[in-house]
């Protein structure tokens, strides 16, 4: 099913750091697995600690123990696996010594090899680290670069990063990950709309009342607190993870699946977004911060004490906003964006919230249809539709749900989202990855927030940890409408 | 959930027959236990036989046992149903003496008491019946009749039973009971239909290129040859079930849920049908008679050797058809109808075969979307989609099916179609009941076929049992369209 990719050197900053060994390592060992990576390939860490290949490698097969799951993992695979790991120290963002541990590596090597280089690193050190490679020597033309979010913590600072990375790599080499648009059930919202009319007719503000897309989750900031401080939900979730999926929700076909028109349509969405006025923010944007509370787990404590002793922060651990993508599809549909954290459950979906029918001939109340599109734990679709009550005296009617787990249904594995956007970076297909006028546009739509959230601190409202968030959350959606919270 | 209905008496004629026994007895048996029927009201068999009360009771327990099924028998209620069941040897058709045996259990009845005479006859003797109930002071203003089918064999003989009728009740009290209408998914389809816009706006010529609807039986007609060999596969199953749910399928949605509002639609669309001119009749109908095959049960043998020795008979035991609703909803959009025995597998269905996408943008092969709309065995909606692959290189799509088996689904015993209609006939409620001008709206439409078929013995094809009827039924469909065949 899946092709070979031609051998490459996959070469990680920020190797020793956590995503490396949850997501990336993995990732690469299950591609590995099934086949498609040639075994000349090379997985090359690099990070400021010293270690030996061996000591690396010893790391890496602990996070394969840890995170691979099932009985994907067996221990000959491993082993010749692992015999592609390799690890250099690297301070990669100084033009130091340390940059021979690295070059000796490709000493000899061919300079039409693939060679991807994965920055999974703070994103302040994304333009040195690109000027030292260039300067070194290691970026050749079959090169490309993998920038981990988040791409800037504002417009400006994301024109200074593509600027900075811009300058060693040209446009169709720059991967600007998102892992959502990695998932199976992202890329399937092009498949279920493009290639079933039966959904692609529906799929206006004729038949379509709002959307709704939810990324909650239980846990809190806990460890990560000193990085989540400088970002918030805004960013860290909103402005990248949600905004891209808003955009394949609501994007018209592209002409082919050709990465620039893909990446074409969702910019036009990211354009017709209703601009937000700064006297606007308190009617489209809600956000809240967690206390203490009660969730599964027991109590849990506020976002404050998890902080650290007697710190203070306006830093929303909740957003909630009200969106308008103002075509001749979507008119005045409103798609509601909402994450947090300290949720009650961990859920990553889209509802399509269909309007009401013109007319009812029945004695029941009746529901409107209702579609979910579930992005994370299950991925799968619901659909709730109105059905008769086999009562024997009347034509009650009430409401069910079609609900179709796609893993369980078609019994297949359903791998993460970097198995397949790690082979994407090596084939050199950015079709998954979102563009710089992409990531600028969506800066430039949330930045009014932004700004108004810093000038006013008493727009932070508080939540209760294991809620649904403030309770303004729910007045955003207007009296008719309910957040789909019924998990 | 099911409300009480008023006390009655359920007068059976040919009470001793199969329908009785398999059908009609256990329906009210399940309504019984269900607490809808009044301990007061009676069910009276009648028929030739001389049974005393406790003999027919005795039957009538059989009967119970044999077709009461899972654990919804017990002793008990059955106990008190049975001593609600009483018999009277009448010669129904005959003015003759026998009638006194029925009367005296009507002695000192009250006059309001709610009445059905369930005509489970010969049809020939419907006319004949109904004048004795009459002559004999049996019919009130609170009577009904429940006609089973077939009502006539044309369109000359159905006029001539309906006028008989006619004569004694007036026709809001005449049920033409078509147990099709009873199916919870034949009802059912009026609720997917206009509780849910999701369907709704998906349901005309815009978005679908055929409909398909399908009775399929495994058996021959073994012992019945002598009735089915008067009559065949048009009339047994398309003129009456197969048309009513093509007019559920295709009608615009009634003002109310009311017997004529819904009945006037239906009969808007018998009457919109493409009329058959003669020359059409072998552009549009193809009939088969089945030969000895092969089945699930070994060799089977022809409908010929089923009849007996040495009979000859130009009878289909295969029907397909198309036909046109010429309405602004359907155009030209074909519906395809076929009913046969000896098929390979026991089914009946709607196919909804939607048009192919206007464009296509996947590498891979595109199947259209398909909605199923199961009304037997197992009753359930099928819709076929266009899913992603979990594959890792490309938008590569395969077919997948979200399949509900309502039963199963919301868990929730599925009650037999006569238990819904036996209790419409007692509340009076002819909504599931075919009205006159339907019945002769549907014979109309037909009659040409019948008289082209009876001159031209040459256009009955032959089949082998076990097989999906004569190859002239895909011809039928035209090139680009297949039967549904994949159960």
């Amino acid at each position: 099913m899946n092709s070979h990719v031609e051998t490459f050197d996959y070469v990680v900053f920020g190797a020793t750091g956590d995503l490396t060994m949850r997501k990336l390592l993995p990732a690469l060992y299950h591609r590995f697995r099934d086949g498609q990576i040639p075994a000349d390939s090379r997985i090359i860490g690099t990070a400021r600690s010293k270690l030996s290949h061996d000591e690396f490698r010893e790391r890496a097969e602990k996070a394969l123990g840890r995170f691979v799951k099932g009985d994907a993992l067996d221990a000959e695979t491993a082993r010749r696996f692992l015999g592609m790991v390799f690890y250099a120290s690297v301070n990669g963002a100084e033009a130091d010594s340390t940059w021979p541990n690295l070059l000796e590596l490709f000493g000899d090597d061919r300079q039409d090899k693939i060679r991807v280089f994965y920055l999974a690193t703070s994103p302040g050190l994304y333009g040195a680290i690109c000027q030292n490679l260039s300067d070194k020597g290691l970026v050749t033309d079959r090169s490309r670069v993998v920038l981990e979010k988040p791409i800037g913590h504002d417009l400006a600072s994301a024109r200074k990063v593509n600027d900075d990375v811009g300058k060693v790599f040209p446009e169709n080499r720059v991967f600007r990950i998102d892992h959502y648009l990695g998932k199976e059930t992202v890329q399937n919202l092009i498949a279920l709309r493009f290639a079933n009319p039966v959904f692609e007719r529906l799929w206006s503000a004729d038949a379509i009342d709002h959307v709704q897309i939810t990324a909650a989750e239980t846990v809190g900031v806990e460890g990560r607190g000193d990085y989540y401080d400088h970002s918030g939900a805004l960013r860290d979730m909103i402005q990248n993870h949600l905004l891209q999926v808003m955009c394949l929700v609501a994007m018209e076909p592209p002409g082919t699946l050709g990465a620039d028109d893909v990446r074409n349509e969702k910019l036009k969405v990211l354009r017709a977004l209703k601009p937000i006025r700064p006297a606007d923010v308190d009617h489209v944007a809600v956000r809240g911060q967690y206390g203490r509370g009660r969730t599964g787990d027991g109590i849990v404590p506020a976002y404050l004490e998890e902080l650290g002793e007697g710190r203070q922060s306006n830093t929303e651990t909740y957003v909630a906003l009200r969106a308008e993508v103002h075509t001749w599809r979507w008119g005045k549909v409103p798609f509601f964006l909402r994450s947090g954290k300290r949720l009650p459950a961990k859920v990553s979906e889209v509802v399509i919230q269909f309007r009401e029918t013109p007319w009812s001939i029945f004695p029941s109340q009746l529901q409107a249809n209702r579609l979910i599109l579930r992005l994370q734990p299950e991925e799968g679709i619901q659909l709730s539709i109105m059905n008769k009550d086999p009562a024997m005296d009347s034509m009650a009617l009430r409401p069910a749900n079609i609900d179709v787990a796609f893993e369980k249904a078609f019994s297949t594995r359903y791998p993460d989202a970097y198995e397949r956007l790690l082979m994407d970076t090596v084939r050199g297909d950015p079709v998954l990855f979102m563009r710089r006028d992409e990531v600028e546009a969506a800066w430039t739509w949330v930045e009014p927030i932004l700004d108004s959230w810093r000038e006013r601190p008493d727009t932070l409202r508080h939540y209760s940890a294991g809620t649904w968030g403030p309770d303004q959350a729910r007045h955003l959606l207007g009296s008719n409408r309910q957040w789909h919270e019924d998990m």
